[in-house]
């Protein structure tokens, strides 16, 4: 490397280290002060670059990338509020586990606190929702320097991919010249042979982290192992999370093992593409609810792995029960806010289960099993017969989960669509990815997480979201020319916020219309025009599952709007419900 | 009162006691958790309250009604991603000095850290960039919980208005149920009758904050007249300020009084505006380049209000003479980032510069008043020639500046709209009102910025903005239907970063074109269609000039778009400096 300046060095140094240590992809947003850091992204040869135009986009497109791929992605941007676009999608990464790694330009220290353009104060600007913060030292030509940046910048990367893996925020300072101009004298022309290390780097990353995962000594595991096999009625419960956790084998040989249905949540990589052996329970959110009422028993045992799952009727389940209930979690962190847990295992999921499944002898009620295997079965039969006719957007999901192609990427929007993934999505053996942004479960961002999930995709990416959530990032859609990307999009357009006719305020209008159901009115056709993607309407759900079929296949990007009146779908829910009440018990 | 719940009442009185303290306007951004917070805005007699769907866009929204009525204005969200939305807007509030009360709403502190849904570390969100914090207690039906709760909200209301203006932010934390369903016995009866203080709070706020401005004492006032009066070459400086700092008539008397010329920044109120008497400079953004090399003088003494100046060449003027320069704040702050400023006058602006008016004998040089008077004078000459055939953005900027009606209200773009303004807005004597986030200097929220500014404008609302920022917040539009307001939107499209043009990145490409320049090719015009408004597109500066017009005495919203070769235009703009030198040297 001859670089012309010392920032040109230090951004070239800095970003070289990022690739070596598992970067290989970023977002950057157009910005002066960044120009080092656009320059070095867009010069490695080992990082795809992409330019974005809205922070917010760029950084909801890096999580989804990252959601797919569990590698970290980096965000670039320059000073000022560009920083606090990249907020939202940075609260996600970290409650959902998502590496990614943040780089803010920033004023020098001396333009701090001055009234200078375009400078704020950066400092842990994100708070508690990063790893690791740290404000780099002023670019110097100097080994030690340089070498302290390869090492901030390796263990930045192993941060973001740690237990939990999540977001990390590296704060840059540059000062004038930003650009790759030759400034006599400012890197010393022999650097690079006095210290070929802090120039030039390692062959891989320059410190090479390796992260022990917690493991339960034997003691400790055959504790479990003596709870799970006095079981009578166990239970596995796997919850949200962007890999299958604990991985799809593991889970299968942990439910061959111990005999104990498990309970999918769509988002747990579990409910679709499971082994065929294994019976996967998937419309527990319909026939657990009400549930004493009609002598559905407790679980004794109960495994969680992931996080919290969507089905609220689950977790009051798991609460109002005695059951003993282990919560895995190798972060060690607390993820059952109904406080009934009283065991938490800080364990890796996958070797824990892989641990479990070897030992365990088989036991438990049969007569248990059985309940849950018949209640998938009239539920799906229910179901099926039930949302034939129905136009509600629980049959958009059945739908799209029924026919998605081995290999293909769903993501799914907040706040409704992953609610009716999970009470109609069919469990299944076709492998496929389900992915949703459930850490905070914020409605944006959805449309960008979906295209940067479809930047490494092998096969279709089909995002469902409700009109909403495609407001709200409409601005992503600019991602399907900058990066390249295609994906099928499905808008669930009941003209407002859906889910509050789930809640008591549907109860008092005023309000109820204005300020909750905030009906838009928008008519999303030109939208298709506007990113050069092909926009369509469905009138029914048979028109739309042909729509739907053909988008997989076809290249390009189709929007697929398929209305629906929230008021009606709603009372079509209850009276699937109630039906599914009536013949389970 | 007879509230049916405590989490009612709280917010009955929280927003009651913010309607008493001055907040006249709410964003509501829809969800769940905020519900007693919007059910308490929506229903309250004296606040208007509207419903936007994005919260980023939200926020500038009430940034924008803020810059232009100096009153508070309410932004409410739900919990979790929703709140960091609100931090770009956040940012610009505070470094532009706007006033904001922020509302979050938060889950119970037993679900903080559990796994909970949307639940994030709310505590501090927005750092260093609030004037005030406070996480709400738990709603409480008592009236010492009621007291504190008026106490608090009157108080954040007034550090929002104090000096300097800026954001507050209360984190509100809610148990179920949210909705105003009666809960027996949860609020006392008899609440109302036992502590009518605390439940109905006063005729007014319930804590009138009376904060006094700083004022210098009689001998450091007389030693700043002194000083100025030993003046040869007196210069005021007025920067950035939301509203016209110090006051139009003060500033008018000091610039009599002292006789030294005024250099007014587009964004400072003071250019546009002007009392007809007092010569008001606007061109030395172009003039005062390269003084040096043609005998400008340097100024002795400087009087600098407002923000720092949008013009470089200015702040390089002022920088590399020897003047003793005097920076005027109120709340103390440092604004100068050339770091040659010699006194900090902590003193209110227009109350000092009152009082310097009425003390100051006029003296100093004439020869340097009419240098001023004669390089405006041939400067604005010259822009007019060359402007007439000259297709650039600072042609579109000169005639919606020369066209502005009274009072009118121009909301203008960074980074490239602000610029052109302030080169090729003549100064006039037509009271409008010109203002730009200028704090931050970001390209984000500038439609919403406009509209905000809109919902309080008594005249027409002309916003002139950039591409790459007109695709940013697009989103912002939806305000159009939602809000009730009306705009002309003016959008100078050169196809992606037209300022990067002026940067030395210019001359490396790759990465130049991608990465900086990033030209996107959107075709706006279905943005129409999508928000119900007209898009028309002027071909011709002309053309503009005719569109423009009409729009301004038209109803409803019209976007004109005007296309520009950003390259082109640089030329153009450099062709016209070289020519303002080549003239006035």
């Amino acid at each position: 490397m001859t670089a012309p300046n010392r920032n040109t060095l230090w951004a070239e140094t800095l970003v070289d280290e990022l690739a070596a240590a598992g970067v290989e992809y970023a977002c950057l947003a157009p910005g002066s002060r960044s120009t080092p850091l656009t320059t070095a992204f867009a010069a490695h040869d080992d990082v795809e670059a992409v330019s974005l135009l809205d922070e917010r986009s760029a950084a909801f497109f890096a999580l989804g990338r990252g959601r797919q791929t569990g590698a970290p992605t980096a965000v670039v941007t320059t000073s000022g509020t560009a920083t606090a676009n990249l907020h939202p999608a940075v609260m996600e990464a970290s409650e959902g586990r998502v590496p990614l790694v943040v780089l803010t330009a920033d004023r020098p220290p001396e333009l701090q606190d001055s009234g200078a353009n375009q400078t704020v104060d950066q400092t842990k600007l994100y708070g508690s929702a990063v790893r690791t913060y740290k404000t780099l030292p002023e670019p110097a030509p100097r080994p030690r320097a340089l070498r302290s940046l390869r090492v901030t910048a390796a263990r930045a990367v192993a941060d973001a991919t740690g237990t939990p893996a999540g977001p990390v925020h590296l704060d840059v300072p540059f000062r004038k010249p930003l650009e790759p101009i030759h400034v006599e004298g400012d890197v010393p022309e022999d650097l690079g042979d006095r210290a070929p290390l802090a120039v030039e780097g390692r062959d891989g990353p320059f410190v090479d982290v390796t992260r022990g995962t917690p493991t339960l000594a034997s003691g400790e595991r055959d504790r479990v192992v003596d709870a799970l096999e006095g079981a009578d009625r166990g239970l596995v419960v796997a919850g949200p999370a962007s890999q299958p956790t604990p991985s799809r084998d593991t889970l299968a040989a942990l439910a061959r093992a111990s005999g104990f249905p498990v309970l999918a949540d769509p988002l747990s990589g579990h409910r679709f593409g499971h082994a065929e052996d294994v019976p996967i329970c998937g419309g527990y959110d319909s026939y657990l609810d009400a549930s004493e009422a009609w002598d559905w028993p407790d679980p004794d045992i109960v495994v969680r792995f992931g996080a919290s799952p969507t089905s609220k009727v689950l977790r009051h389940y798991l609460r109002d029960g005695d059951a003993r209930q282990f919560v895995v979690d190798p972060a060690g962190e607390w993820r059952e806010a109904e406080f009934t847990a009283s065991d938490l295992l800080v364990a890796d999921p996958t070797r824990l289960a892989g641990a479990l499944a070897e030992r365990i002898e088989p036991g438990g009620s049969a007569a248990w099993r059985e309940r849950f295997e018949r209640a998938e079965d009239d539920y799906w039969s229910l179901v099926a017969e039930r949302t034939a006719d129905a136009h509600f957007e629980g049959g958009a999901l059945s739908t799209v989960a029924a026919n998605l192609p081995t290999g293909s990427t769903l993501v799914v929007g907040n706040s409704m669509p992953v609610r009716e993934l999970d009470r109609f999505g069919q469990p299944g053996s076709t492998p496929v990815r389900v992915l949703g942004n459930r850490g905070v479960s914020g409605i944006d961002g959805v449309t960008s997480t979906a295209l940067g999930a479809a930047s490494a995709a092998d096969g279709p990416v089909v995002a469902v979201l409700g009109d909403v959530s495609f407001y709200h990032d409409m601005n992503g859609l600019l991602a399907l020319q900058r990066a390249d990307v295609d994906a099928t999009i499905v808008v669930l357009n009941n003209d407002g916020g859906g889910i509050f006719h789930m809640l008591p305020i549907e109860n008092f209008d005023p309000p109820f219309g204005e300020f909750f159901k905030t009906p838009h009115g928008l008519d999303f056709s030109p939208v298709g025009e506007l990113y050069d993607a092909e926009f369509v309407r469905a009138g029914s759900l048979d028109a739309f599952e042909s729509l739907y079929r053909e988008s997989l296949g076809a290249s390009g990007t189709q929007i697929i709007e398929v209305g629906f009146d929230a008021a009606e779908s709603h009372r079509t829910r209850e009276a699937i419900h109630e039906a599914v009440q009536a013949t389970l018990s």
